[in-house]
């Protein structure tokens, strides 16, 4: 048998104060034909990463609506990891050089866990590459196969997507999180896009009250008052917050007083982001308002959520970026947002919801500093978007695109 | 000039709903004939460990009474910070072999921050071994200096000791965590003992409502209707969190349902608690009721608070511990404690205090069981737990002892 993690359920109405009766409804209703039918959801890990979190908060909301849903683990050594962390970064358009072990490693990990897994469910949902070729060798087992795309796969490596090409072209659909992520030339007739969301009831994203938030900036070493700029992202070349830095400091001249934090998760395994850290530790070296939160000191999720909270605006300087759901994280809290023109940003905010999007430092920096002399505006694009993510980026209309999809399937003949 | 860390002021006042009015008067008396004094508190690093934490916490209340108070940081590169690593390790006992070279960037790096110490303080209070040498190498220079040693060097490697006894002895007063910790054989004529105190403002120790703590729990996965025990500490062999599933599962027999979670930090450059990790994950394949939450997957002091508030048992099974404050930080949510008599643990609790002491692991399931069994009990001894640190373990106590240390030494003749 292959791992189960036990979530137990959650019921629905939670949500409800939160997203309305209506959605709730809705979400019966397309729940109600399932009720019964029993999914497996299967992923590489427990703990670590969104696709975990998403699961944590989704399968025991299926659950609640009395769908039987398992969130399975599949089982394999630190080598099958190793191959199939190169094959993740590969199918985002990483070189790699795909042996002959690696694909052997991958296959027989994939062999035993098709074998570990029990022939009983009538919807196979498969998250990410790692367990991507269970399906090819476990055939078809009465179910309908889904595959879960996370990453950003529009400019593959060549070689490693036509070795994968197989294991996917064997589902009965492939869903990624934007148009833009399907590989090039991939055809199959059931591609749908399905965008992520953030779980309102989550330690990141759950209701603090104002004054924790204060507090927990204040012993953090944020004066509060005077004006916030946050950054929420790896310390990653990528996200720029070296170009932030640059912001902060340009806004400065005109904002004296003005507070940077810039939070991260510094994973032990991430080299590129410990050499960014240190770069940024000798660069805010004597600017005490330039303030470097990780979960080295402490600073976990609840604190990223007081972050969000009580910045004045947050900013998002990614050049490049996936699908940017920390954009979705801070609207969520009313805070004005400026953010680069990347990835799955523009898709969340923009055009007078959530704040601005802007192309380089300059522009950045400008739309920081009107954020910080408007107020009444930077309330009102927050509260926007705020409804945005309510309209939009919940797990709840996650949740209800997943229960569409699987529906659809059912209704398909075998 | 050594780099200062601006943690800005904090109103003695805003501790006073906690300690109440004559705590906080009698700190201001203390204070009062310092006013104006200039103080610095100099220590390795401004984020990471229990020292920076505690001046994070203190530094700005000594500010918010009127005295100047710096936090200075000593400068020095990446190999100076592995021989003083070493250096700590071996105070606490753990073989080295003190060489030349060793030596050499020690008291290279000593002399260059002296040198950048301003002597313009009144008091300087340095804390742990590695600005330790400073005074040595800066003479008195018109002020009192203080070491602050807030590790066990009870046990110490000889040749280290021997090492930096001439250091030590340079300075007006030394400060050890508990009696028991000083160094056999160390002679001085100020030799002080302050126990470590919890900032009941910060992150990890602030006023949560239950509310955000069951759904801090509940989306971590701990099912709120049953009972919960607790060990918050480092996956490090000394702290037993192996005992600590033993006793959930001696427990467990009795109490179906019974639910584990065991938090801890995990620093990339610990490989013990990376391996202990390892071990932890395996051990507990299988039992979806025993959780390892750690800052890998975002959990932080808020969510440590959470835990520590929402548990039905706190255990801390440490086989060996230093001072064990997370005794303390517990006791002050009122969750009752079954600790092993280990460190600094019964100065802490026992005695109808906080909870029970034991000594091995069937005594800890024991009591476990009992306080699971006698709610009015353990919710007793919970209470008293809290009134033992807010007599004892809060940061008002260790302020008011570091100005009366200050002031005695203020008073004698140079």
């Amino acid at each position: 048998m292959l791992e189960l993690v036990d979530v137990g359920p959650r019921p629905l109405k939670q949500y409800e104060p939160i997203v309305g009766e209506e959605v709730v409804e809705e979400i019966r209703e397309l729940a109600a034909p399932l009720k019964g039918a029993r999914i497996a959801q299967i992923n590489a890990t427990t703990y670590g990463g969104g696709v975990s979190e998403l699961l944590r908060s989704i399968v025991p909301l299926y659950r609640g609506l009395g769908i039987e849903c398992d969130w399975k683990i599949i089982s394999a050594g630190p080598k099958f990891f190793t191959v199939t962390k190169a094959l993740h970064n590969a199918l985002q358009g990483a070189p790699y050089e795909l042996r002959e072990a690696a694909r052997e490693r991958y296959l027989m990990a994939s062999t035993y866990n098709a074998q570990l897994l029990e022939a009983e469910y009538d919807f196979i949902i498969v998250h990410d590459p790692q367990p991507a070729a269970m399906r090819y060798f476990k055939g078809r087992a009465g179910a309908r196969w889904i595959w879960r795309c996370h990453i950003d796969t529009s400019e593959p490596n060549e070689a490693v997507l036509e070795f994968m090409l197989p294991f996917l072209l064997e589902y009965d659909a492939l869903v990624f999180t934007m148009d833009h992520f399907v590989p090039p030339g991939l055809e199959h007739q059931r591609l749908a896009t399905i965008v992520p969301a953030i779980d309102p009831l989550s330690p990141k994203n759950m209701a603090l009250d104002g004054g924790i938030c204060d507090e927990i900036g204040a012993w953090r070493g944020i004066d509060p008052n005077r004006p916030l700029v946050t950054q929420v992202s790896r310390f990653d070349p990528w996200k720029d917050p070296m170009g932030v830095i640059d912001v902060y400091r340009l806004v400065r001249k005109e904002v004296p007083g003005l507070q940077l934090a810039l939070l991260s998760t510094i994973a032990h395994d991430d080299p590129e982001v410990w050499d960014m850290y240190k770069i940024l530790v000798d660069e805010v070296r004597g600017d005490d308002d330039i303030h470097l939160l990780t979960n080295l000191i402490g600073v976990g999720d609840v604190e990223v959520n007081a972050f969000q909270d009580c910045s004045d605006v947050v900013i998002q300087k990614s050049i490049r970026e996936g699908f940017g759901l920390v954009v979705s994280e801070t609207m969520w809290k009313e805070t004005p947002v400026v953010a680069n023109r990347s990835g799955g940003i523009p898709l969340q905010m923009g055009d007078g919801v959530g704040g601005f999007l802007v192309d380089n430092t300059e522009e950045c920096a400008e739309q920081t500093l009107y954020l910080l002399r408007h107020r009444d505006e930077a309330r009102t694009l927050g509260l926007a978007g705020r409804e945005r993510v309510r309209q939009r980026f919940l797990i709840t209309r996650l949740l209800a695109d997943e229960l569409r999809l699987v529906s659809s399937l059912a209704l398909r003949s075998t």
